[in-house]
């Protein structure tokens, strides 16, 4: 194999990473806005992976993966378990190098991440909602067909993918004094902050949660690897739960965790429809939720927000139901 | 007077109204979705003016217009009636430039239009939802103030503003083979049209208009200038009905217009947020609606699209309403 995972991720990686899926990804835009700039009191950059690839920035991750597989490592296509914009971004990747992709989904997943990954070939096989059915049924398919699993984020060459997006940011826009990024599995932030860390030190980053799966918020501040037995949140890209890997980083390379309520999570998503004119989903609005409720002091400072995705079905948005 | 309007709009105007604007508007991205190519047959680039300053493209023409005018000109401030994005672009423009904006908005505008123009300091004053009560109510205040009455497109400098896309999107996309480009007062046409056309003579520009209000295209198919009475669609921006000068410009420079059914309109709004994931009012869907019904044959062409804004109330949207 010539392209064995590396044991651990470096900015070095990130940077491969990065020169590896530039030509099949997005280079996002960086949104700003005057109006949340006099409400927040800094000066905000949305680095916007709500218009990456499938939606997400699960496209830079996995398409690292992919393509950092040998042929032979390939040939029986990949796998994975993952509430959607993760599953949608393994089946593009799989299609681009023409191998199945084998999708483990929870039965109750949006309906737009459901059809995200219809529309990229994936292959789908439902499970109950929680992360032992999800792994469970992906360790047999890993089994009866030999393809690649590809964890959503316990990966280094995930991990390293969801990097390149801080990579893009702080080549846009040197000046940030601090990184916001919500935290759900911990793979966007790892890769957030060694890419922060690694091409700025002086740089703050810090994690958001929903309060209803602030697993890695108890994790980070007790110092012992945490679970939420039941996360609940409108945020369902972020009920995952962090790995012994993700927790590792997130405790060298992270300067502060910070936990968001479901109402701020809803005001931010409909500010940034509002105001920004793009869609996010209730994921992506997490890190700007933060100066929402005022739970982090930016002093005026330049502030990047990473906008993670917009998937979900717009026929049920938090402000219309009954 | 420095700052007299020229008495007709040349590609020579819109090229200096770009230099007078741009670091005063945003340069808009052009997105684009293989997603949406495949569903069309051609190769589409949408330029987000959606995304502009106040959400629309009329931020272009307003901006242009405010610092077109002399110094004793601008003294008194500006005027103008508007069903809300010109409104919310003048304001902006006026407050830039430190001079009052009067403005006469239709009693029934979106919410989302109304907080806009307010937010940017613009003195309102409601009217009913008729172009004779508009034009009235401005004629009013423009005697009561003698601020500047800026039309929303019957004035050369808004139309060499809006006009300015198309050079940004040239420049971007310079392999057009076609323009879409909705058709509410003709402003955005006529300037899109002198653009195309002086830069590009061979490229096609097709106006879209949505069949309840369809007097530019009754106008154009039959040599003479018509009204509709009671424009009825949920293209909230284009109800108004074409000049003289514009129908003039859209005889000379634009080779078709056709229509779209408030269903498609609906359908392509909603595609536009799914796949492109940015929030478009129905207005700015328009131009997206004519291939969604087939309307236009691309011939797998390259087709530029402008979105033209994305301002509506967010507890209204088409698919939610009982």
């Amino acid at each position: 194999m010539t392209n064995a995972s590396p044991a651990e991720c470096t900015l070095a990686h990130i940077r491969g990473a990065h020169a590896r899926i530039k030509d099949k990804i997005h280079r996002t835009p960086v949104m700003t806005s005057e109006t949340l700039d006099q409400t927040s009191g800094g000066k905000l950059f949305f680095k916007c992976e709500n218009l990456q690839k499938i939606g997400a920035f699960k496209a830079r991750g996995a398409t690292n993966a992919v393509f950092s597989l040998s042929d032979d490592e390939a040939r029986r296509g990949v796998v994975t378990h993952s509430s959607g914009n993760h599953a949608a971004a393994l089946a593009r990747a799989a299609r681009l190098r023409g191998i199945p992709a084998y999708i483990v989904m929870p039965n109750n997943s949006p309906q737009a991440k459901q059809a995200s990954v219809k529309r990229q070939g994936g292959k789908i096989e439902f499970c109950e909602p929680t992360i032992q059915a999800r792994e469970a049924a992906a360790t047999r398919l890993f089994a009866e067909t030999g393809a690649a699993f590809v964890h959503p984020y316990d990966n280094v060459n995930v991990i390293a993918g969801q990097g390149t997006a801080t990579l893009e940011l702080l080549e846009d826009v040197p000046t940030l004094d601090i990184i916001l990024c919500p935290v759900g599995g911990g793979g966007l932030i790892s890769g957030t902050a060694i890419a922060a860390k690694g091409l700025k030190p002086s740089i703050d980053v810090v994690g958001v949660e929903p309060v209803g799966a602030d697993d890695a918020f108890q994790s980070f501040h007790s110092g012992q690897l945490q679970g939420v037995a039941h996360p609940n949140t409108i945020a369902d890209g972020l009920r995952g739960k962090l790995s012994e890997r993700t927790f590792a980083i997130i405790r060298q390379n992270v300067d502060d965790i910070v936990t968001v309520s479901e109402q701020s999570i809803v005001q931010a998503m409909r500010s940034i429809w509002e105001i920004l004119k793009i869609i996010v989903e209730p994921s992506g609005a997490v890190a700007y939720a933060a100066l929402v409720e005022g739970k982090i002091d930016i002093r005026g400072g330049n502030v990047g927000l990473i906008l993670t995705g917009g998937n979900l079905d717009l026929d049920e948005l938090p402000w219309t139901k009954v």
